[in-house]
């Protein structure tokens, strides 16, 4: 009987746990199952999962063409284990979860698919080898599918998903855009094509109608405005009249529709997507509800001492004071049970940073109250708690900007260096003399932990630096770098004591998480590019060093590039021989500029057709995925600025208060957490505690900074979504999302 | 007593008009003041106005420097009579208002003391030149102002006063985003600056500090990307991670941050003035009520009568049977009288444009009814109305752009060319005789008037083209170039076909009278720019035509120029030797791409500072007012997308079909307005007029396309703005638009 009643127990934490995470798997109930979803969820497997998923995508900066070649037999052993763990973890996934589920989910199949075909080009392409025979390793760009269909992903997979949504709609925007290039093209072919112009270079201006095509394309992202025009403007002014009304339909016009296109469907999709979240986290609170309720009186509740069981095994490592207090917001009437509406916000509740502050005075005062607590002491403190104290270093911090500056050789320059070091070191030694240290150091203070770090760090480099220099009589340059880098950024301190600039950073901070699945995307995109791009444009370009005299060593080492742009811009290292110069250089068709000269110089050197490489990444990344990114920034900073509190953060902070235990949030508004602190502190000490502090402990949520990403989405939306209190009904809801793909079976049977 | 009621009348209809219209002055009410705001408004008035501004900022053309100079005289005699024009309509303008109002608005004392400067400067320059001592123009740069502050040119002023607003809020992110490039800046000196590198001109490689904030400031427009990191680059790879992590905070953070900053700011200060221009409505229409209101019962009605009059008077050109609608709509249970709230409605009803459409049987069937109702003639007409028809007529299209791309010199192709022609006239005639011409030619049939001017222009200019070939065997460029571009234009047409392409280009079409505002924006800007650039580079650079033996011809002019990437680029015909040339060269700046390359170009024959110049624009329009325009894009493709009927248009359709004279909305959905007009003249021919179409008359609310700027503004947050009934208070309005500057005593004078 307790078997079954911690079985049911543990049942119903996964379920809480999965509403929590926003975890979408409809695993089986039974307990073997549910003891394998456990392992399946725990933090070891998912980092395991993630360590072989970059492993095998960091395979290319090993396989030829590589950056730090290895033989082909360990990139294919690595290879080969990276294999078995996905397949092992796919059937842990299917073991875990229920067989119809399993063979239904596009994204099993996927990896399946991607595991089969990557063997096969291993063991094809090895055999090959064996016999001398050279092939393409084209499995490679499967390698990013892992990434994207591994059940952890979800939000790389969601953008993923958003693109996919948004395609028909961009597709009929593009072709329209499409035609009016074509047809700006064929009046330019018509208008300049028998004029016998000539370019800047000298090549004929305008005479070859897919040329034309190419040219006015690049015009569209600016790349080479104003060169393609200035052969026309020469010959008759009147003609950059046609140059700018191409330019305000295609590049001003068109590319704001793109970006409008783009934002529309994506905020449209993204808020289905976050309703469906919504709406699957209220199920499965209601399912962890249904194993754990018992009756009492005329409804279903859930008892305390289940409840507190219930959220030790999905929390373990919330403290018990917040436990009780969220066990006092959830049971507002100390009933002794928790209603099904209570412990339906659980899962919101549990996702709410409250930050429990020990009200604790300083280790010192406890071990030398003496001297901590005398006269000079306190004027010590009450002098690094004062405004003047932040104004100080400030201008510290603009003087040591202009000692930067100026020339390092100057001894005396150099020994400023080490005053500066030293009085960025005092300033941290007084904060901790002044605060608590352990608060300080709290798991929030992102500045406190930011200036510790550099100016530790630049300490430790500069030291290394200095012994270097005086054993060796040599600068390291990497640590000279780095001394340099970490020497400016403690600059950026300055922006965090002026409130405005606050605001804005923390908006920026705040986006991070989110900026991250847009790494994710780009990663994908950049992995398959570069694949695609060594297989096509590898060893056609070299670098080579400026006092070399190799064969056409001005020419990046292929004669077809002689005078060609790109050679004359020396872009040589620009290539695609290895996986990481690839990254770069698709880092730069990325920012656009100089674009064509790449697709020129490539297509030089191979074929014209190599151009549409460029082409489409142009448009995957630039007009797709940047203006993806963009719209999130957009829709993230309105976000920002209109934020106000959710229901679930409102009752948090009304029972904090109604306990006593809160920090009042008027007084935190323009000061650092820590400043409230220190006088919330000095209350105890002067009036000896009259306000009922029953543990010493303040409450405090979190503020908006972090946060993560999901839940920052679907505040993003909350307020436009009206969801029921018990929810639309299943069939409700799969008409209002046809295309969400719902296990309707979980339901059953899991309530079976 | 006739002449007090017609007066009143007058009033009453001044109100009416202004509430129409938005027209915010608060004029007097005398019987001479109103028919004098009657003259003030009249359109002659309001285009000379236009006509005048419009000539004074073109004076730039002809004065010196000038695309076509005239003696000063000529040009000083012209503007002093476009000042004395504007002096004039302000003197009308303080006519029609309050004496204590004129005062207090800022547009009129700015048009005074603009009008003074110009006379001033004028004069001094004119007494200078006698001496012949060469002064500066300097009161040029005001001519701008009389653009953004003459009372017509609204939407300019209102996007102004955007700017201004928004304007705080852009200065901290510019700041922090300023902050961020010092500090960048300051780490590139470090890491760079004493590597003794190089860059592809053989210049010194981030040595001075100003020049690298520059160099880094361009790179966040990514204009010389990857130039700038080459050097670094070939150094050593790892350099490439500073560039871009650069380029992540700086131009893909900031500069949407920028977007997003504009685009809040903008939606909000925008949505506060249509607030205010509903709520002036509101107000402006009671006080129409309250000059013409009589008892009846317990309330205050407008007679029949009355109305009748007053909306002859407001809109002269609305036919009987539009108006017997309207009054239909207003007096819905025909009680002879309108009550206040429908009569506030009015001014609403006459901002959406009802097309009256006379079904009336073709012209030619009544002429020669034998003919046109034969069997030949039914079968002609049917196979036009055929979606076969428009097919056949879409793959023409494609043929004959086909023919366009291929080369011109065989005769064949030059004889397809009259086969295409003839092919297109046909379609035209044989449209016209199936449709009745006069709703074919109606005022809404866009793509009609655009596919019939088209044609003729293009048979026009090709039948001159051919004339002038045969009689001077000379093809005159000009008409050639012309007849190219009406070739290319007609495939135009294609796009109206598809559904889905329509919808687009509605929506952009709609989009453009709103541009327009950014036209007047970009103009000002531009003129002022222009002006400015004129005085500080006029002169410096030349453009020689490529055989040209004037010394320094490769160098523009200039030896400073010799081996700068501005001469070898060939960019010597930007320069801002003259109006027209800085406006091309400041379209160039805006378009961004090359804009460092023409600011070392003009700093190179100048100073370095005159960089400021290209960095100070690029902000102004570039950072500012592009993304104002973006952030307009975005908003109004939203609107477009989610917009629904209003509720006055809704009222005013159910009327419409009410009465019977609807035509259905459904069946308009997916076709042409013709098709379905077609398809009702068929039923009555067929079914002899069964319905009781009474007067022969069909009603039907123009499309969403033909929208004045402000109603579509006003749409944009109708649906966010609550307005009560009666509106707030006065009061409570000062309270919610604390900057709104109210004449308050409007509606006490004007009551009394």
């Amino acid at each position: 009987m307790a078997e079954a009643a911690s079985q049911d127990l543990l049942l119903a934490a996964a379920f809480v746990s999965d509403a929590q995470y926003n975890r979408n798997i409809p695993f089986k109930t039974s307990p073997e199952a549910v003891r394998l979803y456990y392992l399946y969820n725990h933090w070891i497997m998912r980092t395991a999962t993630y360590f072989f998923i970059f492993l095998n995508l960091s395979l290319a900066v090993f396989e030829e063409p590589a950056v730090y070649p290895l033989p082909f037999l360990v990139t294919s052993v690595v290879e080969v284990l990276c294999l078995v763990v996905f397949f092992g973890r796919l059937t842990h996934f299917a073991k875990v979860t229920l067989r119809n589920v399993f063979w239904k989910d596009t994204k099993n199949i996927c990896i399946m698919v991607a595991i089969l075909l990557s063997l096969t080009d291993l063991a094809i392409y090895g055999v090959l080898r064996m016999y001398d025979v050279r092939s393409i390793r084209w499995s490679r760009i499967v390698r990013p599918i892992f990434l994207i269909n591994f059940a952890e992903s979800r939000q790389i997979r969601r953008a993923f998903r958003s693109i996919r949504n948004t395609l028909p709609e961009i597709t009929y925007v593009f072709l329209l855009f499409m035609f009016s290039l074509l047809m700006f093209s064929l009046m330019a072919l018509k208008l300049f094509g028998e004029r016998n112009l000539q370019t800047a270079e000298g090549l004929p201006y305008f005479k070859n109608y897919l040329e034309i095509v190419f040219d006015l394309y690049v015009l569209v992202t600016t790349a080479n405005s104003p060169d393609v025009m200035m052969p026309a403007f020469d010959f008759s002014s009147w003609y950059a009249l046609f140059f700018i009304a191409f330019v305000i339909v295609n590049t001003y016009i068109f590319m704001s529709l793109f970006l409008a296109v783009v934002y529309n469907n994506y905020k449209k999709h993204l808020k289905n997507e976050i309703r469906k979240l919504a709406y699957m986290k209220h199920c499965k609170m209601i399912e962890a509800f249904n194993i754990l309720k018992e009756e009492e009186g005329a409804q279903f509740v859930v008892r305390e001492a289940q409840w507190k069981q219930l959220v030790k095994l999905v929390a373990p490592d919330i403290s018990n004071s917040h436990r009780e207090l969220l066990l006092r917001i959830s049971d507002d009437e100390q009933k002794g049970f928790i209603d099904k509406k209570s412990f339906v916000q659980l899962a919101d509740l549990l996702n709410i940073q409250v930050i429990t502050l020990k009200i604790r005075s300083h280790p010192l005062g406890q071990w030398m109250p003496g001297v901590y607590k005398s006269a000079v002491s306190r004027f010590l403190r009450s002098m690094v708690r004062h405004r003047g104290f932040v104004w100080t270093y400030d201008v510290i911090i603009l003087i040591n900007a202009i000692f930067i500056a100026l020339d390092e050789e100057t001894p005396y320059i150099s020994y400023a260096e080490w005053v500066f070091l030293a009085l960025y070191i005092i300033e941290i030694l007084l904060k901790v003399y002044t605060y608590e240290p352990r608060a300080f150091f709290g798991k929030n203070q992102f500045w406190n932990w930011f200036d510790t770090l550099i100016i530790f760090a630049a300490l430790t480099a500069t030291i290394l630096n200095t012994t270097l220099k005086s054993t060796t009589k040599y600068n390291s340059q990497q640590i000279l770098d780095i001394v340099f880098i970490l020497r400016v950024l403690r600059l950026i301190r300055i922006v965090d004591s002026i409130q405005r600039f606050r605001v804005i950073m923390n908006t920026l901070i705040n986006i991070v998480p989110t900026m991250l699945t847009f790494g994710g995307l780009t990663l994908v995109v950049y992995c398959v590019f570069a694949i695609i791009g060594m297989e096509l444009f590898h060893g056609k370009i070299q670098f080579f060093p400026a006092n070399s005299n190799a064969p056409h060593s001005l020419e990046c080492g292929n004669a077809a590039l002689k005078d060609s742009l790109f050679a004359r811009a020396k872009y040589c290292k620009n290539n695609f021989n290895n996986f990481a110069s690839s990254f770069i250089v698709l880092m730069e068709l990325t920012v656009v500029n100089q674009w064509h000269v790449f697709a020129n110089g490539f297509a030089n050197v191979t074929v014209q057709p190599a151009k549409l490489y460029f082409i489409a990444f142009h448009i995957v990344m630039v007009i797709i995925i940047v203006n993806i990114f963009v719209s999130f920034i957009l829709e993230a900073f309105f976000v920002e600025y209109s934020l106000e509190k959710s229901e679930v953060e409102t009752a948090i902070e009304q029972k904090i208060q109604e306990l006593g235990m809160g920090v009042q949030e008027d007084e935190l508004q323009d000061e650092h957490l820590l400043d409230n602190m220190e006088s919330a502190e000095h209350d105890l000490e002067g009036e000896g505690g009259t306000k009922p502090q029953s543990k010493g402990l303040v409450f405090k949520i979190a503020s908006k900074r972090y946060r993560t990403v999901d839940s920052l989405l679907q505040r993003m939306f909350e307020a436009e979504i009206p969801l029921e209190d018990e929810g639309p009904s299943v069939e409700e809801f799969l008409n209002l999302f046809p295309t969400a793909a719902i296990p309707s079976n979980v339901t059953s049977e899991s309530a079976a």
